[in-house]
C-alpha cells in the first residue's frame, strides 16, 4: 500500500509540473513540412524550453525555503517561554496541594481510539499518513487518551494531572489565543465515590488556580447535564432531541436569544411553545434559593432527572459553602458545554474583565466564550467505552485554558513595559584587559562548580564596555572583574551591577562573597 | 487537491473492501440461464452477503478497541513521570548554570523544512496526512527547527536550550530506551565567536551534567571533522569518498574493525591499501601529546586540514585542562559520528558500566552505541541553509540522551526496591468517626488556603484503617485526625505516620503546629 500511495503522489508532482510548463508547449508549433526539418525544429524548441527550465531552475533555488510555522502554530520565544513557565508553575502547585499525580502519554493514538468520541469535530482531528503499519492520529484532547490509558491499565482510582499540548485542524484565531497546536491543562479525580465531593474540590481547585494566576474578578458558572434533561423534558422536547436542544443552548453565552431560538426551531425542529418555556428557564441565574425553587416549580419537580440534578446542586452548593467560595460560583441554567460525554455537573469559569460579548461570534470564532479560561465537568460513561466488558470508571475533572492565560499575561507584560529576565545567570566574568581568556576561564570553572550561575564572553579579546552593556541588558546583577593588577595581587573586583557599586575582594573569598550578595539581593 | 485526494482513499478504501469480500464473491456462480433465473439467483447471494455482512459487524464490535499505545511509544505512569522530572530538573539546571535561555517549536514542520537535511534517514521522518492545506511532517530532531528558528528570525546570536520530543519511524529497541516518540534535550550556542571557546563549555557541561545525574564512570571521545578529513586525505581516499568512509568509521563503537574494513573495500570503493592506514590511524587514543604526535606525521601534516583540526584541538585541550576535566577527555581518531551537518569538534559521552559490545549491532540496534549517553558537535552551515542568502550562523551543541538515562533510573529504582513517591501530599485529613465530612472539608479549606499539600477521602464515611493505609501507602508524613471528642475540645489529633506518635493540637493552632512539624521533618 506504501510503494502505491508514493507512485501516485510522483503522478501527482508530474501533473503539477506539466501544468507549471503549459504555456511553454504551446511554443511549440508543428509545421507539416519534410520530417528532417520537423526534427529540426523540435530540437530548437527542446533546447529553448530547456534553457527555460534551467532560468526557472535558477529562481526557484533563490527562494528555496518558504521560513514559517505551520498554519495556525507558533515559535515560543524566550520570553514567552519565561511567561509560560511562569504559568504552569502557579497551575502545578495548586495541582499538587491537592495530591494529583501526573501521566504523558504519545502524541499520536491509534486512530480507532479517537474515532467516535467527538461527534462532528471529528473532522478537525489530523491524521498521520499511512506509511505502513498502523493509522494513527494527533491527539485532540488529553481526556480520551486519560481514558484509554485508564482502561488500558484497569485502574480504578487515581488523581492526575496532564499538561500536554493537543491538535485540531481548526480556523485559528491566534492573537486571541486559539491555535491548532495548543497546551491543554487537565486535572481528574477517577474513582467510584460519593456524591460531589471530588467534584466540590474541581471547583475550588479552578478557584485557587485563578486567585493565584491573579486574572482579575472571575465568577464560575454551575449547572448540571441532569438539570438540563429535566428542564427540556419540562418544556415538552422530545428526548431524541435533548442533545440538539443542548448544542444550541451552548451558544448562549456568544449569540442572542432570537438566534438560539430560531436554530432551535427551524434547525432542530423543536415546538416553538416548548423553545419559549426554555427562554425563560435559561435566563435564570442564582445560588441554593434557586435550587429550591426549582424543586418546588410543577413542572420540574415532575421530572426524576431534575430532581436529581438538583438535589446533587444543593449538596455541591452546601460544599462550596464549607470550600468558602460561594461568592465566586453561580448557578446558572443556560450553561450546556458542547460535549456529549458528560453526565453530572458541570462548570465553566468566565474572566469578568472580558465580558459577555454575544457579537464575538460574528467573526467566525464561535467555539470558545470570550472569557472563558477553565472548564469542566463529569463524565461516567466515557472510560467504559474502552473496557471490553463496558466496565465504568466514573470521573470528574477540569482543562484549565492556558493559551488564553498566555495571551492574557503576553499582553500585560507587553503593557507594562518591564522585561520579563529569560536567563538566572547571576555572575558575569570581565576581563578588564587583553589576553585574559584562561584567567577567565578559571573564575568561570570555580563558580560553576560552586554552582553559581555564571556566563563570559566567548571572545577571547571581548571590549570591556560590551561586557558590561551585556550585563545590564540581560540583568545580571553581579559582574567579576579581573586585569593585570587584580590577577598580581590575587584580588578579584566584584561590581554590584545595578548600583556600579565595586569593591575588592581575595581571590579565595569570591566564592564566598558573592553568596552572601546573592542572599542580599533577593 | 484535496478532493482528487479524498477521492483516492475512497478508492483504496473501496479495493481493501473488495479484497475483504474475495472468497464471497467467489461463491456467486451465474448459470447461464434465462435472465429471471439469474436475477433470482443475484437476489439470493446478496441476501446471503448482506447476513454475512452482518454477522461481521457484530464480530468487529465485540473486540471493537485495540487498547494499546502506538507501536514504538508508550505511557508514562506516575513513578515514571517522577524519575523524568527529577532528570529533567537536574538537567535544566545545569543548563541555567551555563546561562541558557529556552524555546519552543511546534511538534510539526512545513514537510520541505525537513526535506534533504538527513540523507538518507529522511525516509524515517513521519508525515502528516493531506487533509488540505500545507504538507506537514513530524520533527526529527530538535536541531532542525532550531536553524529554520534562527534563520526565521535573523538571530545572530543566542544560547538556547529545547528539550520536546522528537519522532522517527524507526525499528524500536524500547527495553533499551529506543522510541519511536523519545525527548531529545538540547543546548546551542550560536555565534561567531572564538575558536573552541563554546566549544569548550559544551563539554564542561555535558561533564556537569554526567556527574550530576550520577550514572557513574563516563569518558567523553573528542575528534575534529576536519581531522577526519584530513586523515582520509592522507591516507589517498579521493575526496568524493570521505562521506562514505566516515559513515563506515562511525560503526567501530558498535562493530569489529574487520566489518569496518570489509564495507570501507566492497561497498564503498576504497583501495584497500588507503583502508588499512586508517586502520592505523583509528586506533589511536590519546591526549595532547597524540596531537603533538599528529602534527609530526609526515603524512598528516602535509594535509591542511588536518593541521588545522589539531591546532583547533589543541587550544580545546587546553580550555579543558583550565575547565579541570581532562581526566573525562580523550581524543580518539574512531569518533566519527553520522550526521552530514557537523563541520568541526565533535564529542561524544559513553557510560564505562555500559561498555564497547562489538555484538550489540547483530539485534539490528545499529544507530546508538550502548554507553552512548551524550553526543553534539559543530555546524557551521545549517543555518545557512534556511537563509536566502545563505548567510552562516556558526553553531556549536549538544544532545543529552535522557531516554537512556530514563531506561537506566527505571532499572536503579526498580532493582534498590525503593518507592518513588509521585505526590507531594503533606497531610491527610481523617475523620474518626460517621458524619464528619463537612468537618473535614473546613480543614482541608483550612490548609489548601494556608498552601499546604492536603488530601482526604472522596467517601462520605471511610473506614478509619482505610486512610490511615493511605497515608502509609503513599508515604504522607502527616495524618490530622478528628472524631466527636476533638470537635467538642475545639482540638485536633496530629499524628506523624512514619512513627506513629500523636499529639493533641489546639484547633486555632494546628496550621503552625503543621508547618513547624514539616520543617522539622525535612
Amino acid at each position: 500500500m506504501n510503494i502505491s500511495m508514493d507512485s501516485i503522489s510522483v503522478e501527482k508532482e508530474a501533473i503539477e509540473k506539466m501544468k507549471g510548463c503549459g504555456d511553454l508547449h504551446k511554443t511549440i508549433k508543428l509545421v507539416p513540412s519534410d520530417a528532417e526539418e520537423r526534427k529540426r525544429q523540435i530540437s530548437e524548441e527542446v533546447a529553448k524550453l530547456l534553457e527555460l527550465k534551467a532560468k526557472l531552475g535558477d529562481d526557484s533555488q533563490k527562494t528555496k525555503f518558504v521560513l514559517k510555522c505551520p498554519k495556525g502554530t507558533r515559535d515560543y520565544n524566550p520570553q514567552q517561554m519565561a511567561i509560560r513557565e511562569g504559568v504552569f508553575n502557579t497551575i502545578i502547585k495548586c495541582f499538587k496541594r491537592h495530591g494529583a499525580e501526573t501521566i504523558d502519554t504519545p502524541v499520536f493514538e491509534l486512530k480507532e481510539t479517537l474515532t467516535g468520541k467527538y461527534g462532528e469535530d471529528s473532522k478537525l482531528i489530523y491524521d498521520l499518513k499511512d506509511q505502513g503499519g498502523e493509522l494513527l492520529s494527533l491527539r485532540y484532547d488529553l481526556t480520551v487518551p486519560f481514558a484509554r490509558y485508564l482502561a488500558m491499565n484497569k485502574i480504578q482510582n487515581v488523581k492526575r494531572y496532564h499538561i500536554a499540548k493537543v491538535y485540531r485542524r481548526d480556523n485559528p484565531a491566534m492573537t486571541r489565543g486559539r491555535f491548532r497546536e495548543f497546551y491543554q491543562c487537565d486535572f481528574d479525580i477517577a474513582g467510584q465515590y460519593d456524591a460531589m465531593i471530588p467534584d466540590a474540590e474541581c471547583v475550588k481547585l479552578v478557584s485557587e488556580i485563578l486567585n493565584q494566576l491573579d486574572l482579575g474578578e472571575y465568577i464560575i458558572k454551575i449547572n448540571h447535564r441532569k438539570v438540563l434533561d429535566g428542564m427540556f423534558a419540562a418544556c415538552g422536547v422530545p428526548d431524541d432531541k435533548f442533545r440538539g436542544a443542548c448544542s444550541a443552548v451552548d451558544k448562549l453565552d456568544k449569540t442572542f436569544w432570537d438566534d438560539v431560538r430560531a436554530e432551535m426551531i427551524q434547525e432542530k425542529g423543536i415546538d416553538p411553545i416548548a423553545v419559549d418555556k426554555i427562554g425563560k428557564y435559561v435566563e435564570l441565574k442564582g445560588r441554593t434559593e434557586l435550587i429550591d425553587k426549582l424543586l418546588e416549580d410543577e413542572a420540574m419537580k415532575a421530572q426524576k432527572s431534575a430532581v436529581e440534578g438538583l438535589e446533587d446542586l444543593r449538596v455541591l452548593f452546601k460544599y462550596l459553602e464549607l470550600y468558602g467560595i460561594t461568592d465566586k460560583v453561580v448557578f446558572d441554567l443556560s450553561l450546556a458545554r458542547g460535549l456529549d460525554y458528560y453526565t453530572g455537573v458541570i462548570y465553566e469559569a468566565i474572566l469578568q474583565g472580558f465580558a459577555h460579548n454575544p457579537k464575538a461570534g460574528a467573526d467566525g470564532d464561535e467555539s470558545v466564550s470570550v472569557g472563558s479560561v477553565a472548564g469542566g465537568g463529569r463524565y461516567d460513561g466515557l472510560v467504559g467505552m474502552f473496557d471490553s466488558k463496558g466496565k465504568k470508571v466514573p470521573c470528574v475533572g477540569v482543562s484549565i485554558g492556558v493559551e488564553r492565560v498566555f495571551a492574557i499575561m503576553e499582553s500585560r507584560a507587553l503593557a507594562s513595559n518591564t522585561k520579563t529576565r529569560t536567563t538566572e545567570t547571576e555572575v558575569y566574568v570581565v576581563s578588564a584587559q587583553k589576553n585574559l581568556v584562561e584567567e577567565r576561564m578559571k573564575i568561570c570553572k570555580e563558580l560553576w562548580d560552586a554552582d553559581i550561575k555564571t556566563e563570559q564572553s566567548y571572545k577571547r579579546n571581548p571590549k570591556a564596555l560590551d561586557q558590561f552593556q551585556y550585563c545590564e541588558t540581560n540583568s545580571i546583577p553581579i559582574a567579576i572583574i579581573i586585569g593585570g593588577s587584580e590577577i598580581e595581587m590575587g584580588v578579584v573586583t566584584l561590581r554590584i551591577v545595578g548600583s556600579r557599586e565595586e569593591r575588592t575582594v581575595q581571590r579565595e573569598k569570591m566564592v564566598e562573597e558573592i553568596k552572601s550578595v546573592l542572599a542580599n539581593l533577593n
